[in-house]
């Protein structure tokens, strides 16, 4: 079940974002910092965190936000499957979940920024398999050569 | 001059931007929580304020931050003449002391994102003017039919 985000599952949660090879040690410390800030302000507007749980045992989570001044513009900020259970739809379902979430909220737009590097490849790819474009490409973005991707997808 | 923030330079700051008939109620809002930040947390790194005064008299002010997970994307979040004072040049002159200030902190890229309303031509122009070019847009970002227009300008 995907079900919000409770104070004890913090150390889950850390465990999936420290043990995913893809993150830099910079991304795992704001995705974790995130996370922090999600269970410490439960009613936080900003930082809607759902995880997936099945039998106390968590495999994943997203986490959105609206973006201020906006009045239905999303960003997720972040989804992360347990790599130790990638693909098996998790990240799919936590997706579909993001956009009911979204949608439920009078959201127009969920919007997913990414990298261009290589080991992002298969992050693409799951955005472009479920419907996302391309809105925006911004070049020497993170770092010279790695240029940040905006995926986004209307929800109507 | 220009110059860092100083604590008593809120209410000043204040009436500036309560007076800025351009800014919606939730955008003015917005600009002075900023500030309050930018008070409250002089050291910072996230909002970097600096205000254009003249014995005693604050005539504009800007903010910039860098962007989380890149090493050198700042934004231009704010950028703001005393109504009073507009088309004197003091935009200008913030926007060249705003670049240097990315500049001297390695910065690539100074972002800048604006409403595609009619009443942000005039600044839509002022970036354009000062060799911004276009580096995204969204669609019924704001509200519906009412795009973002990132301007970009790449600092070497």
């Amino acid at each position: 079940m995907i079900r919000k985000l409770l104070y004890n599952d913090r150390s889950q949660l850390v465990k999936i974002v420290e043990e995913t090879e893809n993150f830099s040690p910079e991304e795992k410390q704001v995705a974790i910092e995130l996370i922090d800030e999600a269970i410490n302000n439960p009613n936080h507007e900003y930082y809607n965190t759902f995880v997936y749980e099945e039998e106390g045992k968590i495999y994943g989570y997203h986490c959105t936000g609206k973006r201020a001044l906006t009045d239905g513009v999303y960003d997720l900020y972040w989804i992360v499957v347990d790599k130790k259970t990638q693909n098996k739809g998790l990240g799919k379902k936590l997706l579909d979940h993001a956009e009911s979430f979204v949608k439920e909220n009078n959201g127009r737009w969920i919007l997913a920024e990414t990298s261009s590097k290589d080991n992002y490849n298969a992050t693409r790819n799951f955005y472009l398999r479920n419907k996302y474009s391309i809105v925006a490409e911004i070049r020497d973005f993170y770092k010279v050569s790695d240029n940040l991707i905006v995926f986004g997808k209307y929800i109507k």
